[in-house]
């Protein structure tokens, strides 16, 4: 499943040379992944409810071009692999350039006995199949 | 009660005009802010042990002069008063200039049922009239 | 001049209280103070194209109830008054229940000499005089 | 050359399950790197003075075990390879233990003409050679 959201560059995000500061892309990844689990119907709340939580345990991006104060852009984000990991990539697009890719492995953790689970919870594997 | 603490100016603070970012100061305020509760000996993991919370209910702040990247200041902070609200002044310094000046106030609030004490829990009464 | 633009608490937003930390509100008072500034036709660019910047100089904030992560809330913000000054008045809602209050002012700067001005550019003046 | 620098996990570092949020490490990163170009004698300005900038084009990190609020840890920096680009590895300990490990990648690129250098500039190779 695939979805695209719409941000803007905002001031706070910018560094001294006007462009948004490398470690703020990890916000509006962030940000994309709970809008796409809001729509897949399993959110961080559904989550903790049901006795999980997903830190995230690896994370790269790939910075190709920048962006300015202001700017609109979109971060197109995909859920990929899910075997025990929500695996999300992410392409952020300015217009239709590529500015940056990202991906992030999500393990799942129960709460009660923090142990990471090897197979994702049956209610979150059957919202990924139903949906797409 | 009085302390001060020294801090730098970071390339992730500072905005377009590679000056810190009004919203950053709120940071090292409360940064200070734990430093000055640990030297009292109670901390915000003593206050939710004993069941309170503080939230920050007021906030003001003056900016007389910038802070430029990789600049050291300094945070004089001073628990003023606390008839039931936690309330800290702040004095940012740039060797001996002004930089800024702050205030916070935090009410004591119950965690058990959401109610908010009108006198601070006695064991930070106690902490407070002890130390100097 | 009033608007009011919506937005959703983040989960980098949120404490370990799962309520928005009291310094992320800065940011969505200067999110909705840029979405206004563009809707006058004067954004933060085009002063620096005249010759000026407009640094917050002066920020309060009273908090008065909690958001919670995934929670959609407005900022409905009022450009108040404008002799030298460019004051902002700001009113947090979730539905019709106020959250916070806060009021900001900047100072208009020249960028060529750093000299404070005591009346805003006549660019900006026009601008606000003409949009309701 | 290899540096450790030490750091407090914050309040406002945290998130809802009490422990730092996992974009904040990236300011950590930031300001141990800083911190060691500091101690190199060729930091951010001195590169802009030069008329250079070091945009960061890659960025991975691996998150192995949390760290809570209040906690005391180090990252230990290493500056590995510098063939046109400054390459950094991270390793987040928190007492003896590996908490995360995280890499770098920073272009050279000539501010005058947005060009990317494929050698390092000359002074900071020089810095490079002669700190251990």
């Amino acid at each position: 499943m695939k979805r695209i959201y719409e941000f803007r560059v905002e001031f706070f995000d910018v560094d001294s040379m006007s462009v948004m500061w490398h470690g703020n892309y990890v916000k509006y990844m962030e940000s994309a992944r709970c809008s796409l689990l809001n729509e897949l119907g399993y959110n961080y709340l559904d989550m903790k409810n049901d006795g999980f939580v997903f830190p995230v345990v690896k994370m790269d991006i790939k910075f190709i071009a920048p962006l300015m104060f202001g700017e609109h852009f979109c971060v197109e984000i995909e859920l990929v692999k899910n075997e025990g990991f929500l695996i999300f990539k992410y392409i952020f697009l300015k217009n239709d350039k590529k500015i940056a890719r990202a991906a992030t492995s999500q393990a799942c953790v129960e709460i009660a006995n923090h142990q990471t689970c090897f197979i994702l919870p049956e209610t979150l594997s059957q919202k990924i199949r139903s949906f797409r």
